[in-house]
This record gives structure tokens, sequence and C-alpha cells, in this order.
């Protein structure tokens, strides 16, 4: 039975052999890096002035080498303000960032209301902010110090010496961020409310943690999207994957899926077909905005229904599989300029793996397929998946640490109380509303 | 000129040539446990049971030494307790966790009305606490593991495995400390407020950091509470360093010295005479109860009174050294069991230095002697004191690292809003309170 994937073993692992229940767990960030790598996507021209900051390798050890510098990229854009108004700022996440300052209109949108300053920071061991250049995916040794608090730390450390450099000891600040951003940007709120009065939290899945939401949710609201648009479209993509599986039993069968998937180069496994769809359903299910974007990959407005109409129209004597994967084309070439897909990508031997490396120390997310799902049913082996992260980078899992550390059953009633500042702008078709705080 | 002094370089550093800068700051911690090792105090016996906690080493970072555990002791009294009722923690800090045990009779007064059960965790790198066992204190690849980050990250673990462990998940928590233990009490509060609803931070000096507050805010309050007893007696203790000053040129000064100040051994310099008078008036005022007690040392109720009638009854014709050394006396002998004064100590290996790092990585608190003080005059310089860190310990310090972790002047304003729960008990004849938050 295939399991619930890691996106980002799908992306980084390049199709090694993935143990039935590796880690369900993933954000966008390195999947992306990765497709951008494939697919030279231009830049597009960012209304922000690019400075880097000489940062502290290590803010919460005193060691000789604690003291490291590595420069920390950020993005500045003063054309709306005026001194003494408010500072946004972006607490960047799992990718460069460029992408966050080109996907967070909302900032630019408000800054000339409040006559803002805008600052993106980018997050450490992304983009250019390598602490140890290229080998800074090198060990364990290395990517240690690649982790939420001290993230935090950065931003905390940036952006009082901003504020001291341009004088603006006073102005407010505000923290913005997406997804993992999101989260870290409650966090900061948080732990430094000395520094933010508050924070928009956009899609933080903070209780995608321990046991405090069912696993399944993630996955379950997936399918609820599919399904409330079309039942014979989440049916049909819920049968695809038996159909997959049937056939790869079959002589030939990747030859024919490499036909029927429109391959470049012939198929080497069933998996990389079946991982190749399950991408382009979560992630559209993620990006499910009402607008024609391109956060992810190119997409029109409302990309779940479009799958959905692919599918229903479709005549029903087509196989499953047929249609689900003339579902996952939109994703994949809305912008019709592939003529073919390049299903198995190659490993980038370094700066994409970072998120693979956070779930495996502090990010533990279970995440579980029930059979409600479109998905195929499977659980979370925290053994299995310990085992695995021990084999790769040296290391244990701490699966309570982000608990203890940022608030577990206690979390939402700390934030609820007055004077907490955070919104927690969850969409309700977002599959990461489950796990966010609800907005108070 | 004489300096302010460090009281730990003091104790710790056992007179070698101390720089006329050198940090004049200081917590009671390690002078106390360099006591206890010369004068072999007997242990009260307490009535908590003793616990070791197997910790991790770095929280904040996932190397593969990071999860290396040791073993934090920890008290508990549940004489009182009854399951669901408060958990009264205290927060550990630089010293054995008996000693604040037997000296925080406020808890144990409180706990039958609350049915709590007490926890007293021992701060790491202090006591048995020793992330390295006797090698903890080698060097900053060891020590760099004390600070008070990671302290706060081992309560927290502690608190909520003991929590789970109990099955007392639902027990509202309150810490309290006292002086460091003070500061990490309303630290704690504000970093995991999911873990602790309340703190009591008594005599807890947050402000003395950065410019925060007037540097010479600490000897000025000292020197106030002299004064506010007796003019005279504030100013025959000012007058006393000079004449000393004035002595330590003339031939046999040591000779004269030692006879007056009573030494079992020969003085080799007049410097510790004056840090021994200087240690007795400073701790006094710090302890300057209105009862009997024995934290420092064993000293009568209002010893401040005590040690400023002394100077009053002896005739002005006594010098001023001889009466301030009368009034010191008092502070060390006042159980009359001294026939001499071990004036200047040995140095004890490892395990009493834990404060003289910390000040020398984040706890940098820079103190200074005002004109209006009754010490002698002196400033504070900086580099001075960052090359003495460097050289002693191979790092720089960070000094506006807790001003960034835990808030500079906007703290206050942050503490006092809604909900934040923290009472800081200082007492208005405490040297510390000037850079303590004002009680909200």
């Amino acid at each position: 039975m295939a399991p619930c994937l890691s996106f980002f073993f799908l992306f980084l692992c390049s199709f090694s052999a993935i143990p039935a229940n590796s880690l369900p767990t993933f954000f966008p960030g390195a999947a992306y890096q990765s497709l951008i790598k494939q697919a030279k996507i231009s830049k597009p021209k960012l209304p922000f002035k690019t400075h880097y900051f000489p940062q502290t390798l290590d803010h919460f050890t005193f060691q000789p080498k604690s003291s490291k510098l590595f420069y920390q990229k950020y993005l500045i854009n003063s054309d709306y303000w005026r001194k003494g108004a408010p500072i946004f700022v972006y607490t960047g996440n799992e990718g460069n960032i460029e992408w966050f300052a080109a996907n967070t209109g909302f900032m630019l949108d408000i800054a000339p209301k409040f006559k803002a300053l805008l600052v993106f920071i980018e997050h450490r061991f992304y983009g250019k902010s390598m602490p140890f250049g290229k080998d800074s995916y090198q060990s364990a040794k290395t990517l240690g110090y690649l982790n939420s608090q001290q993230a935090l730390a950065d931003f905390a450390v940036l952006i009082t010496s901003l504020k001291q450099n341009l004088s603006s000891e006073a102005s407010p600040v505000v923290v913005f961020g997406g997804s993992y951003g999101g989260m870290l940007a409650a966090w900061f709120r948080l732990k430094y409310p000395h520094i933010a009065i508050g924070a928009l939290a956009s899609s933080a899945p903070i209780l995608q943690f321990d046991k405090l939401i069912p696993w399944s949710s993630f996955y379950d609201a997936v399918s609820q999207d599919f399904k409330d648009v079309s039942l014979n479209c989440y049916q049909v993509i819920k049968g695809s994957w038996a159909e997959l599986e049937a056939m790869s039993t079959q002589k030939q069968a990747l030859a024919e899926l490499s036909k029927t998937f429109r391959t470049c180069k012939s198929l080497h496994s069933t998996a990389s077909a079946r991982d190749w769809l399950w991408t382009a359903f979560v992630y559209t299910a993620m990006v499910n905005y009402p607008t024609k974007a391109d956060f992810m990959k190119p997409l029109p407005a409302y990309p779940v229904q479009k799958m959905c109409k692919i599918i229903d129209k479709i005549p029903s004597r087509a196989t499953k599989l047929s249609r689900a994967f003339a579902a996952a084309s939109l994703y994949y070439n809305y912008s019709r300029s592939e003529n073919c897909f390049k299903i198995e990508h190659e490993v980038d031997g370094h700066g994409l793996h970072g998120w693979d490396w956070q779930t495996c120390t502090e990010m533990v997310m279970p995440m579980t397929c029930s059979k409600e799902s479109m998905f195929p049913p499977s659980g979370f082996d925290y053994e299995e998946f310990a085992e695995q992260c021990r084999m790769k980078y040296g290391v244990s899992p701490r699966p309570h640490w982000i608990t203890t550390e940022f608030g577990g059953e206690r979390i939402q009633k700390v934030l609820k109380r007055f004077g907490s500042n955070i919104i927690f702008s969850n969409g309700m078709q977002d599959p990461w509303s489950r796990g966010g705080s609800s907005p108070c």
C-alpha cells in the first residue's frame, strides 16, 4: 500500500527507496527551490534593496566558534516609510527570501496606508544565508545550527540592530509570515514581545506537533477540498492509486506508465509517478487561491475546481489513473510550456534539503492518511522515522521539543489572552488550517 | 585609586593582579560556595527528597553531541501537595540548590495554604549538576553550555516531564527566584508563559544591563543604606579607603595591616584587606534583613544598623580604617567563632567560577562607583573588561544580548501589560532594587 509521503523526500531524495512509513510532513520551500533549479524560472524584478547582516552563528552557546559570523540576507523597501511609522518584517522561512517577497503582496499593499518600512529577512541555511557557504549542508556539525530558535534569535538581533541604525527604536514592529514563516511570526511574538507588538501568522500550523490535533488532519483537509468540489473527482483520485499499484505488478509497467504520463525519459519506478500525482493534488490544495497566481507553479484561480472539472469531463470509461494524470497535468503545465514531463528529478547536492533536516530534528509533525482521505491509508511509525533520521544525519529527532519550547495544549489559551496580538489568518480550505490556532 | 571590584574576582582569582577597571558585578553564589569550602559549614537537614533528571546538554543546536545527557539535580517536597493543586518551582541560580532551598522559607510557608508541590531545580554547572563532571569548568568548550537560556530550557523540559510523570498536567506552575534566580523566574514567565502562569521575582535586577539604569545605581544604593542609618558611619567608611591607600605606600604596611586586621597569616597584598572590607559592606547591605538570618553568613537583624552602631561608638580619634575594620568584623565574626581572619583565600580549582564565566559572556552588568558613593570612585571600561574575558576564556562578551533576548527599554511596558503575572518583590533598601523592574 502506498504511504503518505514526505514531499521533501520526493524532491530531495530522488527516488531512493522510501520506506513505507516515512514522515509525511512537508512545506513548500525546498520543493519550490528544486523546481527553480530545474525550470530556471526567471526572477521577477522586486521593489527591494538587498542587504547583508553579520549574524552570530550560535546565539545560545558561548563556545569559541559560537561567535563566528555569517552574512544573513535581507531585503528592504522604504518607498512608503515615514520615520517613526511601523516596521513590517517578514520572518523568512524555508526558501530564498525573494520567493517570499514576491508572494507576500499584502505587505506591499498595506505599506502606503501605514507608511511602513518593509523588511524581508532570509532564514539561516536558505537562499544566500549560508553560515558555512557551500559546506553548510555537509553534516550535522554544520546543519546543527539550523533550527527555529536560532532563526528567531537572528530576527531579534537583526531587527534590534536595524532599528538602532535607523534611529527608529520607537517604531513598532509587526511580524508577518506564511506556512513555517507564519509559525515563526507567531513564535516570534510569543518569545520576543519586547520587539514585536503583533504578528500576522498565515497558514501557520503551530498545532501540528505531538498529539495536539489528529494526525490525519492535513490529508483529510486536502481530500475534503476535492470532495467539496465534486464527489466524483474525489472518488476518481482515491481510486487511481489502486490502479497504479496493480499496474506496477505488470510486465512493461514502466514503459506503459511512461507513455501514460508523457515522461521525457523512461521511468525507473512507479513510485515516481505516484509521487508526481500526489504532489500535484497536495500543492494545488495548498495554493487553491481565488485568483490566478504563481506561488508554487503558475495556476488559474480556484485550481482545485479546475482539476475536478478536467476529471469530471472525461468519460468514465477512461481509467481513473489517466483521469488523475490529466488533472495533475494542470499543476505541472498550466502555462503549456511542457511538451513532456520530467518526472524523475535530479538531486541538487546542497541547499535544498534544509526542511528535511528540520523535520528530522525539531519539526516533527506526524501525518497519516485516514481511510476517508483520497490518499492510500497509512500510519506514522515514529521509531522507523527516527531511525531514518539517525541514518541520514547521525542525530535523533526531539519530537516533544517544539511543544515544550513554544507550547502544547495550553498554547491556545496563552495566545488568546488579552494582548497577544497574533492574527492566525487561516483560509477555511487551507489544508494547514486545522493545525493552525483559531483566529484570535 | 581603588576600583569597584568584582567580588567574584575577589573570591575566585585569589588576589591575582586585578586590573583597575575589572567588571564590578557580582551575585552571592560563588562567593558563598567559596565560604562553604573554607569554613565547612554544616548543612542543615532540609525537608526535601533529592532527584536527578536526565537533561539535554544543548537545547538549541542539533549537533551529534548536543543530545548528550547530564544529570540535573532537583529537590521535591510533597508534604502538603494535593494532586491538581499548584506546583511552586524555584528556578535555581548560581550555587548548589540546597543553599536556595534552605533560604527560601517563603515557599515552605505558603505551601500548606495552596497545598502546593515544591520543586527546587539546580542550575546547570552549579552544585551537582555538572554536564561534564569535574571537567565542566575546563574551558569554553565545556563552559560554553552554561548560560541563562539553556538554564531556562532545562527548567521547561524538567517541569514538563515532571508534570507528565505525576499525571498533573493541569496543575498551574508558579516560578520563584531570588537575585539571578529571580531574573530567571521573571524571564521564564516571559519566555514560557505556557508552562508558568506567574512568577515571584525577588531582588531580580533585570534592568542592570546595557544602559537601562545608571551604572552607579548598585553602589549608590549600598551607600545610601549606610547613610540612612548614620551620616558618620557613611563618612567613616568613605574615608577609610584613602587611609588604606596611604598606608600601602609605607614600609611595614603589610605587617601593620595584618595586625590591624587580625589576620591568621601575614597579608601579601593591601588589596586583600580592601576587598575584605568591601565584601563585608556590600554583602551586609544585600542581606540587611529585619530578622536574624544566615544567608551569606550568620548575622543579626538589621546588620547595617549594627555595623554603624559599632562605628559610631568608637571615639573619633581612632582611625577610620580601624573603625571600618571593626564594623566589617561583624560580618565575618558575628557568631564569634573566629580568633583570627583568613583574609586571603585559596582558589578552588573548579565549580566556583561559574558566575565569572556568565559575566564574561552574557551577564554583562556594568557597575561604577560615583563620587557620592562610600566607595572609591571608578568607571567601567568595556574594552578592558572584554579583553580580560578573551584572555581568561577565549571568548568575547555579548554585552547587548540579554537586552535583545529578554528585553531592554520596552521590557517594563511588556511586563506591565495585563496578564504578565510577575511580582518583582524588591525591598526598598535592597541594592539590587534599582535594577529591578518596579512591582506590577
